[in-house]
């Protein structure tokens, strides 16, 4: 990456972004606004993904999209569901927004796009929104990656941070994985006094509607207990060097 | 279960529904028209759903609805994608359908729902459906269970089947689980001659659009050769059980 | 037709159904689950379209896509109405589920799709469907028939049957031919004990909301007593040449 | 009626309009802009619907809400089809706009309304606005009636006027009915020497794309050469009669 | 514009609509049925497009469509708002309205569309509208003029009828302005008796729900006792002639 | 305000926001992510009503919502059109997010909710939104004020600023306006050196496609180039003074 280049779309005047556009990769980080236990603050799933999308950035020719802070309804399997206070929009709400932004990108002249989600509920509609803005824009010259940041762990690292056996991301929800990253990026927004030692026991299947009890009362899924900022950096370095692996493999890059 | 009662909606009139509808659980199956492989044919999701649902309504007092049988647009990692000719709705189009279809059938007094899901590719969008109809309802006397049927397997018995390794439920397409089910449900339509030992190697991430060479050719994610009836036998049995264990728990029957 | 071949879609694999699509008629009944009298079952609309179908598919080249189960909402005048429970879809729900299937025959390869009603009220929503899926398409090259298999019975037949006076195919809701029918496709589910002589008498306008009293209390709209099996097997003999016939000249076959 | 009371929804100030409209009854005329042959124009079916409404309210306490005056797509069978200039809605867009304006009307205070159908497109999408309307109002104290004008003639008059026998409302597209009626209400934009003798010959079944040479080439449906302002003004006059007879009917008015 | 000339498209037949839609402009009206205070009626916003759409059409070559007689919901800041017997639409109803409205006309041929807009709450739907229409054509040979006929005012005349300031064309609801035109064009439905002195005061924020008070409770929100049909006179004579002069601009006529 | 309180709502955990959220303001920035010149960036919009909801919340009990970074498309006569590589959603598409957004802080609680609107051409999507929003929430004790923040400038400081005439606000895009605001709150994305002085001239009619060579082509609208800090600090006062009033005069606080 050109040292000194500003790597936020909004940082950047259109001429310059409509030269870089068509040549570099646009990577859109998308979250959402969802409770994160009561030691962390509502906007952990967007942060996450607005730093990784950043520290991506800095090392291939990338520009930074806004970042979409609302994101699909959380379920009590992966994120603990509605009861809680986070904002979830419906499903044709973020399938047409993440569909619209796409669009402008690719009219823009973007080709290579690559959504990082950073919120398990939201994976679907983001497929939908990839399939739609394709269709619509009757174009085979145009490439999107959309890809879990959790996806981007290697196992070895799994292994390393679970000894005792990995729950599954969709249970991480608030647990070892996202507070580590939290306490790397942005620690002031973690108290770690408040973080429970929980489990969630949850059936087979699913219930609606949600009910209280279900899943511990703090909210998170998972133990946080173990979280430690040196996790965090492990885990920062193995998502953005499988990011930028992943990139260069799949836009065939370098 | 009384004996000689009907368990198929279609089969009913509507006096008789009427009166059992606000008693029974309705078991609404959801599958897909998706390519399985060589040996398979497209309606595999949907009978195996629509069979299933007749297993657990054999067992406790359920109406079966009639099943939905287009679903999600399929995906590589799962099913294969939509570069077969596999019949895939937009997602809002499914989720309007089984709202609507939920809508009417708690209008009709229905206040205990199954949704049993034959194909992995919808789960998302039939949460979404769940969501809208509740809300809709403006009720608070309905309850509805949405699960996707392989998560009825006990691990013990994934253990048995796949004794190397069990490589998730979603690369389980056209494998050796539906392939069992198959071949104990409706074994005319298998082929068990054009069954190909295959393996998937997908990348971490997605790519759109799909393209030709990412999945297997047969369109199979996963290795179908070692299926027998007699383990679609156990699986059917071991599903059945867990359904009719988890809706007593659910309604808090019997 | 080839001898042996399947004319289901869902028992076919996708390597054959590949082929076929793009040279046979595909046939796509569509139905709805409505209440039908004392005497018939919620099923009657599907069941006879895809019986139907598979009978025109005996006969020419053909492969029988899965039944749409769920129609449009039931009307006093034609179906009883609504406060039976009967399940209707909203209309933009029938419209793009039968807009997306087509839509996805048609990127199969289907030229020459054939649309078999059985339930009066979807018949606009359908003239939409098949309008909206030609247009995105942006292909010249497909035709699809949209029929009402009401209209395949000869003015002939219906004298014959009919010799006080025809009422109307609207008004033939679970009369003389649904139950005649029914008889030969399915006695199993017809109570000749339960068909009860009525008559309905509506007013020349539509009154909304729907209220009790409007229709016989049966549901039936038409007099079912004089229907026989033998008049179903001359219906269905009737109607299915009708639309071989249909089909040969619309699609300029043979 | 009070003599001198403004019947036109758009001449009253809303103060006058805010009393009458919780007592009288709105009648809403909806009609399309279609082609109508060669000898009368597109307005035809606005016009005759309007006109009928204002006649009707010259009778009884009723406003007369402004036409919809762009209805849904018209058909081979019923007006010729979309290969003529006729301007077309969506299915759903006319449903969300009569939708809208029933929902205004009732908010406004409107307890009985009457939709007055001058296209036979619109029905059954007038049926599914009237629907959505009247659940989203939660009110029980509403009534709708929706009406099609042809079908408020009495089978006397239509055996007076067709001696060799009726050829069906949705044939008579710009034939004796509409001509006569035009004749009467609007002579100015009818060419009674452009008025040919013209006979659609239909298929059992419907084509799409629609097709050149399906329908005669004038766009007329059925033979309007007989027509006559007389034969109009006992339609007028018959068809308001009976509207008036239904609404006293339907709405239990005197 | 050619003497004898028919400018209404609802009293043109199909094949001169044909052959004049490819060349001439099509003007298409937008009001609304909208409270304009205690002294004017609800069609005000429709009539006063409809009549400046017909006095440009003499003066050009052109077609006057039929009028959109519902609009966007009324606003406190611009139409007194939706606490008045106003009929608003959703924003989508309207959207999809106009846009298939001008979709048809293009299709039918038309290349020079002119959307005359009398009520300021649309514009932006309207804007939506036609920017939907345009990208659906895929063709680039079509211009469409989206206006606000208060724009067609010039200042000189502004200045001239507001000598002590002008209030801005949103507080002009039912004022001068307004008042003059009806006054001109339609005397009849004006009670000038009614006319109060009144004066709007809105904070510089908007609030939601509405609520009483916020707005004259005549509904008018600047002064209309001014008014005279000279004014009315002046007002029409300068927007004809502004529409006139932008048509033959933007089009490059002449 | 309570010193040390967190005032974004992404920086606190959900019990927190539980309790504040029914007591407290809610503050929700709506932007876009459109050109602004070549001497700012695309997050002008964005930047600005972020910056002063927070100044707003170090007043008062507030919580600041994540901004929306995406804004309806860009119209020539207010931001340069979307010929730029400005990202615009479609209209229906930021209704329903923010209709979703405003109904879920509604559910979590909140009762006094203040859209601060950074980009004109949004203004009527959020009306929309907001009207949405309330209707579905059925409660008469949410009070939500709309505003754009360039309604709260005071005419004297207005006529300080621009002592030669006052363009209006939507020709002031990236003029003098925004880019002292940006000198202030994020100089270093302002690039003085490429402010160029231009004038806008734009007819009084929209004109649909957009074409090149309507609006100066560096994207600004009026001359930025007398803009300072300074003159942003003192319209970020004035600014912040008004909310303030205006939140306390709207919810009667204090």
């Amino acid at each position: 990456m050109g040292s000194g280049k500003k790597i936020m779309m909004a940082d950047i005047p259109w001429p310059e972004y409509q030269k870089r556009v068509a040549e570099e990769v646009v990577l859109l980080p998308v979250g959402t606004t969802e409770q994160h236990g009561y030691h962390m603050p509502l906007g952990v799933d967007a942060y996450q993904v607005e730093f990784l999308a950043q520290e991506v950035a800095k090392k291939i020719d990338a520009i930074v999209a806004p970042t979409v802070w609302y994101g699909y309804k959380s379920q009590p399997h992966s994120g603990g569901g509605q009861l809680f206070p986070t904002t979830g929009l419906n499903a044709q709400t973020l399938i047409l927004l993440v569909r619209d932004i796409l669009t402008e990108f690719i009219r823009h002249g973007a080709r290579k796009i690559v959504i990082l989600d950073g919120h398990y509920e939201n994976a679907m509609m983001l497929t939908e929104a990839v399939d739609l803005a394709l269709r619509a824009s009757g174009r085979d010259d145009v490439r999107i990656i959309k890809s879990s940041f959790v996806n981007m762990i290697d196992q070895e690292l799994t292994e390393t941070l679970w000894p005792d056996g990995f729950p599954g991301w969709d249970l991480e929800h608030a647990g070892l994985l996202e507070t580590s990253l939290m306490l790397y990026i942005k620690p002031g927004v973690v108290d770690m006094n408040k973080a429970l030692k929980v489990e969630a026991n949850l059936p087979r299947y699913e219930v609606f509607p949600q009910y209280e009890g279900l899943v511990p009362a703090s909210g998170a899924l998972a133990d946080p207990t173990r979280a430690t900022a040196e996790y965090g950096k492990m885990l920062v370095e193995n998502i953005v060097m499988n990011y930028v692996k992943s990139i260069e493999e799949a836009f065939q890059l370098g």
